[in-house]
């Protein structure tokens, strides 16, 4: 099947069915709209920009352009890191972003019914004027609930509290024929047909476009401390994590950053941190409904810790010294950024017990290939943010290096049982790193499932799968 | 595509690729594979029935099915509630139960390896031998892991520890062609490609063949307490319950029985309750890692009860009070049984704040129909056992009514938000009950994902969808 291009009619038709004033087209469209926070990975502005406001204005323009056959892609607040939202086959772009209001809070059932476009940081906001607590914490708080979704965005809070995926109750959802579909319902078990919810969570926009998200949220913790954790060596820092995920000790979060990272941070913030001269750094957080239940955990963490080599535990109970410690973690990738000339980056996942192989894999490629690799996250679920840095390396022999290098960080995972993305996902940027990882059966398979929800192929192309 | 029945040379085939004695034809095969724990949906022998050992037994017999157009119906323990594993186009019934190994324990990542047909009990046992904890528990603890994560099976701890999907970690199988694939891995998130793994969960076998599952299990509570609230009404025993799930007290359990089912249970096991004069009661379980940590959320869980209209709190914090209680609530669907001449059932899922008005409603419809309807279950996640029993209503009188009675039941579920089943499944038995609740739209697209999998719709034909 060939895309259309959308025509003046077609134009002054999306307009009848939205607004004249929410649909832009040619010159008209803002530069913003052509790239999410990686354009290094390429920049493509759409033929006309639909801004909806409703359901049955999403189902409309769906509808159009499953007739005409026009490629739609979907963009919530644009954050993205793996191009999911760039419309690299021009046609519709159609933002979410003004479909931003909290619809229903039902504390009976501990859920509120929202629009796609609210923002994570809105969400959190409003649970805590409720008096209860959304979990989920990108890293990026300006993400639209939607694009964490369809991302199934994770952040640092995932160790104790679970991804984006857990706080998904059900969801509106427009299909790319204008069909308007409930997937999931509020309930707490299910076992009725299959689960095309849990497929459309993660599926980054190529399968259909959700118009209303039931979410789940859960009390507040009462108690919220931190540790920082110096250790001597990378081993026994993050070889302390498998002693926590199998204690019942519950931690909220556990970070790690290498000593170099940690002063990169914390002078490019100008913050003082209560230790710098250690090897690497864990950071932990534990959450609680009561002081002395969140003091024994953390004084039975420290413990551990201890006992596997820690040179000291510092204990941030205070809202002053806990935000230092986060915000200079917060700090790291804008940190490396104002350190190098260009980089590249991805966000690959291994199991819990396997990130010291991996930094030490990492290691020997720096020295093979000259390009500094920066290895820091998420300690506690396995996933790592990679960046790969230019610094003073030619250009043109670093952008020769680069791919290489990945390649082999990701074949790596896959020899330790990880995966291509935590939590960023494959957009168009690593639709070739998933082939390769995945093989053509599984890509075969997904190919299926694309054709079961979308058989022209009009939604969101070139993302995911090719 | 006609389905074939298989020839003396297709047995002789089945038998070459696995053993001769692990294959029966015809008359060979025993009654018991004929029907799950619900016969009275109907019985169907199989053609053949061939019992695999291991996930290239499985792709062999799959391979030969997939070229011959022979059904194939996979089952584990053959405990399911819905005809799932009843071969009712014949055909050869693959059966996994002797796939009954653990294979590897990471604890590192607190995950297990093991083949599907592995009993539910044989891994919680197995589990407390290793010191950690395998939470999903259904009523039925002879069902294979395998048939727990094709049903996605909940049980009475889901409101405190989830549903057996929260325990799959990643799954090998089997796919209708004989494929062998890998879905999911042990990673703590994941956003690499699609989610076949959550779609695949809770298929009923009729997608793929789970040959081997990687399962997460926790750390061990180290104490639990049980609470028996005898309350004057079932408005305010039901209605207690959104407290707990907006409380921080995280509740395990949380339970209801009517009087006259705590009465019956009772008495069938000759036990003695420490309370039986209450119109409903709540039974809530509490674990914990402490015994001081337990008791205050007891304490405060006993409070709330108290203001929402509990006559007493009664406290079980040994095994034997504790044994009492769960044994009787546990034999609530044989006390049933042995009370009454037959039984159809159902197990309706809805919103946890609507069950109060879910039972008023089942309580017009048995006034108006003369069929006496009991309802129990699992408070904490609004999932509900509703049995309809005949007592001495004519036979036929009662089949008439059944039917329509099951009618007007799901319809209303549906009026709440709820789902047709929580944790039982579709099976065959429920095909059309769930086409309607669903719609065309719906079930075109569960025949597009089928589709995906399966083009010749030789696995579990006629379950979940015709």
């Amino acid at each position: 099947m060939e895309y259309q291009v959308i025509t003046p009619e077609g134009v002054e038709y999306l307009k009848s069915v939205t607004a004249p004033d929410r649909v832009f087209y040619g010159d008209e469209i803002e530069y913003d709209y052509a790239h999410d926070e990686m354009p290094d990975f390429g920049t493509h502005a759409p033929d006309v920009l639909v801004e909806v406001l409703s359901t049955e204005e999403v189902s409309k323009v769906m509808r159009y352009a499953y007739e005409h056959c026009i490629p739609v892609t979907p963009r919530g607040a644009g954050t993205g890191l793996s191009g999911g939202a760039v419309p690299i086959y021009g046609g519709i772009l159609l933002c979410t972003e003004k479909m931003n209001k909290i619809l229903e809070w039902d504390l009976d059932t501990m859920t509120v019914v929202i629009e796609p476009g609210v923002l994570v940081m809105e969400l959190a906001n409003a649970a805590q004027e409720k008096g209860v607590f959304y979990p989920p914490e990108p890293g990026e708080k300006t993400a639209s609930v939607g694009g964490n979704v369809m991302t199934n965005a994770g952040g640092m809070k995932a160790v104790g509290y679970g991804v984006t995926r857990n706080y998904v109750v059900s969801m509106e959802c427009v299909m790319p024929n204008g069909d308007i579909m409930q997937f999931g319902s509020n309930v707490a078990k299910n076992t009725s047909g299959y689960d095309i919810k849990d497929l459309v969570i993660g599926s980054e926009g190529t399968l259909c476009i959700a118009t209303k998200l039931r979410m789940r949220v859960i009390p507040q913790p009462k108690v919220s401390y931190t540790l920082l954790v110096p250790y001597p060596s990378l081993e026994q820092c993050v070889g302390t994590v498998p002693k926590f995920i199998n204690s019942d000790l519950n931690p909220t979060a556990i970070e790690y950053m290498p000593k170099s990272l940690l002063d990169d941070a914390a002078q490019y913030l100008n913050k003082i941190m209560p230790h710098r001269t250690a090897d690497s750094y864990l950071i932990l957080m534990f959450d609680g409904s009561s002081v002395e239940d969140v003091e024994r955990r953390c004084d039975d963490a420290a413990q551990i810790c201890l006992d596997n080599g820690a040179e000291d535990v510092f204990l941030c109970n205070t809202d002053e010294r806990k935000e230092a410690v986060w915000t200079v973690r917060g700090a790291a990738l804008e940190a490396l950024k104002a350190s190098t000339t260009d980089m590249d980056e991805c966000d690959i996942v291994v199991p819990r017990n396997r990130i010291a192989d991996f930094s030490r894999f990492a290691d020997t490629k720096m020295e093979e290939t000259g390009i500094r690799i920066s290895i820091q996250g998420h300690a506690g679920d396995g996933n790592m943010h990679i960046q790969l840095m230019r610094d003073d390396m030619d250009k043109k022999l670093f952008e020769e290096r680069c791919p290489k290098l990945m390649e082999e960080l990701y074949a790596q995972a896959k020899t330790m049982g990880g995966q291509v993305s935590g939590e960023h996902g494959i957009g168009h940027a690593r639709v070739g790193a998933l082939e390769t990882f995945m093989g053509p059966q599984m890509i075969a398979l997904y190919q299926a499932i694309k054709n079961a929800f979308d058989e022209k192929h009009i939604l969101n192309p070139g993302k995911v799968i090719r």
